[in-house]
């Protein structure tokens, strides 16, 4: 059930890119208001418009250009049953552990938090299901907490990788081998982020930490969650049908987007034909939209037939930016299907993904409002 | 031997963007010297400084400003010991076979008889062996040729990969799998090409035909030649250890310089380890340097160290473009081992290549001078 | 007075680059709805969506995506009370004189008319007045019309610098020397347009026959109209203040959005302040608004006060790009003041001003629905 | 007379990216040597190889790979004969005046200095003469020196333009007014310089303080030096024939070469037409030619008649981005003349120029080798 009325919410690290982004995606929620603005003790104190160096192409909310920055501490957020955490991962890790020692409900598109046994990795597409650890990960707090969680959301080349690869999983079976190669945008950098002597005219063939996440979160989602005999639940990591990912991830000189090169090799023989996973794709629906979350897309996944799509610049903002874009369904001669995935890393790769899953989890009542 | 006297040559589609490049390439060559210029019917009669519209980042040579563009046919070119063809692909075919009709020889950068049975289909780092066809070439022409041939050279984005790869199987033995993933310059689709609305902010994950071409190319390169029991030659298309490839082909906003992110998996186990395939490709070396080609790089791999390196607009000139890149040697989780390399698509994967091939030719005596 | 019903309109060359964009701009247009489609013999027949090759970032409306191309004749428009001519220049010409003698209406985007001395070339946020110059344009055409008549809106470079000099003028009076510097986007040149290979990483100084757009447009623009003995109406030209224009037009690597750096100095002396000027430019309003014209911007020119704005990726899309952006409002040491200038040259600069064009023309009468 | 053995010269700054262009520049020059390398305290120590974060195109001259990097002080460059400084405004004030006062010479590409008014401030194409302050510099001294002395070089952008007014000053005399508008490389930023989420598909309207760097400096550079009764010399900043400049400075995503659009005044009438300019411009030499300067460009302004030349992309590497291009001289309807300049701001523009202002001292005797 989705609330009738205003839910507040506040944004920590509201002067970075990702808190930025997130302030622009929630200026038009129908029930997210944000009430509670938190950044460095440099900000801290400022209105909003004087602090940021606003960098978005729609001016500032006009409900937050005044709106005075706290300090990222938990007795400043009292007032919101959700907090985003936009939050760079060298100031996340305290921070949010004392948001949620304090009983606030973080969501947050940091990667602290990402590989804690107890937190659920969500890419709101896919594994909503995910959230059944929260009563652990409460549990298990010291001392146990009544309501303050952490779920955290996936890195953005991830997210646009392992929404097909779930729509195939639901379809066809495990998969078993994913070669990936990435096309990242400069967005996913953050700001200044990377330098234009070093991208301008060029191609960098490295992000450092990236092929690491992309295979590991990718089993963390697309696995499931095991209970062993004294109730004790566990991420799986995909462990029942062994997946091997091999990354290779280059930044281009693209503002949003990131494009991705993927082939596939499924367990189960013989493996789909291309129109067989085209239509997979283009079924695939995800509980976010069936719960009614308003930022959810209407095409979990769009199928483009035309051979040259899709493209960044073309098609990142449909549905603004919330779902992905495959294209290019073909077959492999190495392992079974290659296909290219666009997702907008901003929005699905990152705050979009936080909105959602703070959506479903209030749907769901996890969070009660 | 090399020759110590002028050998005179002539470029066909001289006014194009590779013929551009020829002729800037043969400005300061050792023994060419360029003699006749072929081009459109449009631009014949005109000199070549009036007819072209010169897009290199160095002058117009000299020597070739007042020389006065021909029509392409071989009475223009007789005095031309080797004639190279810049030509496009659809008026490269009838040329050609015309030029080589008229016992003149051809080293050309069009695609056209890259398939061939009797055309080697060479890159000077890998192949310079499959020379041996020519005679076969000459013999079965109607009627039997005495001197005139085609030789042609790969398309640039299999010729990036392909000497790496031939590298390896030099070192390891026959690569049974390969799954490769370009991000190629914009230089590499001609002028005017590109549409700048297509590219600028933007990665177009298709390119015509060019998945098909490394894909079959480099099997020809990479294989050998078999002979029959009457005497025939015949290439063999790796067919003794079949090699399966896969190729997703990619337009990025870079100038010059194509990147390519590549996985292999040897047939031979254990695999060779990251630092065995470095230091196999540090000490890979090619027949057209103990030759004494002019052209020729003097390190046909160059091995980067760094994380984040080849990167194209800092690499791609190293050695004029005459050799390649590699980087980021290291283990797959799917295949066996994962690299990038990157080569200069206008030089080493085009008319660098054709010229290296004349030199190589003439250094074998397959080309009297 | 709008229309509180639908107004069907055409779009001319709908295939095009400023085809597609007028087909965007009118897809959630509050009265007009698209209701025929012209384009050439080439598309004609086709549905839209098969006959163009869409490069918006928005999907094709679906209400045109199944609507026949029809060949630019007459005949096919019969039912639209306004036509939309995105044509290009070498076919404007001639079918929009047809379309007029067959008593349509036309707004053009195209250049072929905007010399014309009974066509008035309009910048819908400067001088909508100019359309009083219609029932002479009808008077003097042979035969007599009585409804047809032919507007066209200025060149996208001259439409950003316009504005702000009428708001200017209108406040302190004629403008008597005038130096713009451009800095203009690929978008302006339509599609395929610029090669990628002349304008990435690259300025081209040139663009053919811009200046004189500029030198020339401007002057119709901000002049007057005069009336002879013999009551015939005449463009002035700005001849009772004579202004001189001096542009150097520059293409650069921007998608969208041209950048104009502007000095001038007024006849008045002395000249406004920096401060005054900003005040004035901040409080221009234009005739659309007034009239209620549901394309008109809210604020025709918006007034940056930080020192490095506007900037074309950043302010674009501002107020859907129907107004123009002024920052750097400060003294010229040689003239009087200088300031940039942004304005998107696919919306104000192109389709957005024959659609608020049209709106004007139906608020003041001067089209019946 | 140019000397006929080494001349060993240090590098201040050397790990930054004015250093680095000093080294490759250097690297193969007739008689400069790089005997010395300095850097902060967190390079220092180090062999040159590790310490930097090279970016050139050109791999590190071999020479200078092991070269050990000494900290900024005086004492670890008594060997050398010049000392060239591509240091950071913020190190070079202090640095460079200790240097002076340990009778080093300096020829720096920093600001800091280049308003002294007893520093020369030096485009090497336009006013070697300028040398003869330094007697007096050295004079006034607090102690007197013998031997030290700074030179300074100007800001890029103010290099470019300054180079083809003082050809016109030289043939038509004075200048009476200017206006500029610059679009910039972003390599005139530095490393990191420019942010690529500012720069991509963008034009940011605004350098911080280049605008005051172009019009005052070349104040200085066109002017002469007075001499007072008691025989002091001083700048006089153009004053006889004052020189109203005013400029607009852009960054726009070019890796390297500042185009600029520049109109001009003369105080002569009637003034001269573009075809004289042209002829003035091309005939224009400098002393560093005349007196064999090994790195002086042959042309000094190369005059394009194309109408889209000169182009960042084309242009810039010409004579090794020694020189500058000129283009589009046409009249200006507002001033008399206007044309675009392109000139290398990393050669020219910056440490070619401190070079050539070395061996113009040399050539002069100003400096014993």
């Amino acid at each position: 059930m989705l609330p009738d009325r205003q839910v507040k919410v506040g944004v920590l690290g509201a002067t970075g890119t990702v808190g930025q982004r997130f302030i622009s995606l929630l200026a038009n929620h129908p029930f997210f208001v944000v009430a509670a603005l938190g950044a460095s003790e440099r900000s801290a104190g400022k209105p909003y418009a004087k602090a940021v160096n606003w960098k978005q192409t729609v001016p500032i909310p006009s409900a937050v250009r005044e709106l005075v920055v706290q300090p990222c501490k938990p007795e400043h957020f009292q007032d919101c049953t959700v907090v985003f955490s936009g939050l760079d991962a060298d100031a996340a890790g305290d921070i949010e552990a004392a948001f949620r020692a304090a009983e606030l409900i973080v969501f947050s598109n940091a990667k602290n938090y990402r590989r804690d046994p107890h937190v659920p990795l969500i890419v709101p597409l896919v594994n909503p299901s995910h959230l059944s650890i929260i009563p652990q990960q409460r549990a298990l707090h010291s001392p146990p907490l009544k309501k303050g969680f952490i779920v955290t959301n996936a890195n953005c080349s991830t997210t646009g990788v392992v929404i097909p690869l779930a729509a195939m999983e639901k379809a066809f079976g495990p998969i078993e081998s994913c070669i990936i190669t990435t096309m990242q945008a400069i967005s996913g950098a953050g700001y200044p982020g990377v330098a234009s002597l070093d991208i301008v005219d060029n191609v960098v063939p490295y992000i450092s930490g990236e092929e690491e996440k992309i295979e590991w979160e990718t089993l963390k989602i697309l696995g499931g969650i095991t209970e062993t005999d004294d109730g004790k639940k566990a991420f799986d990591m995909h462990a029942r049908h062994p997946l091997r990912l091999s990354a290779s991830c280059n930044r281009v000189p693209v503002i949003d987007g990131h494009t991705e090169c993927v082939s596939v090799r499924f367990a189960r023989r013989p493996p789909p034909s291309p129109q067989q996973v085209r239509e997979a794709l283009a079924a695939y629906t995800s509980d976010a939209l069936s719960l009614g979350c308003p930022s959810a897309p209407r095409h979990t996944i769009f199928v483009h037939e035309e051979p040259d799509r899709p493209q960044p610049r073309l098609d990142r903002d449909y549905q603004n930016g919330a779902g992905v874009s495959v294209g290019r369904v073909r077959q492999c001669r190495v392992l079974d299907i290659k296909f290219v995935v666009l997702s907008n890393n901003v929005c699905i790769g990152a705050a979009t993904s936080s909105i959602i899953n703070a959506e479903i989890a209030i749907a769901r009542g996890v969070i009660q409002v």
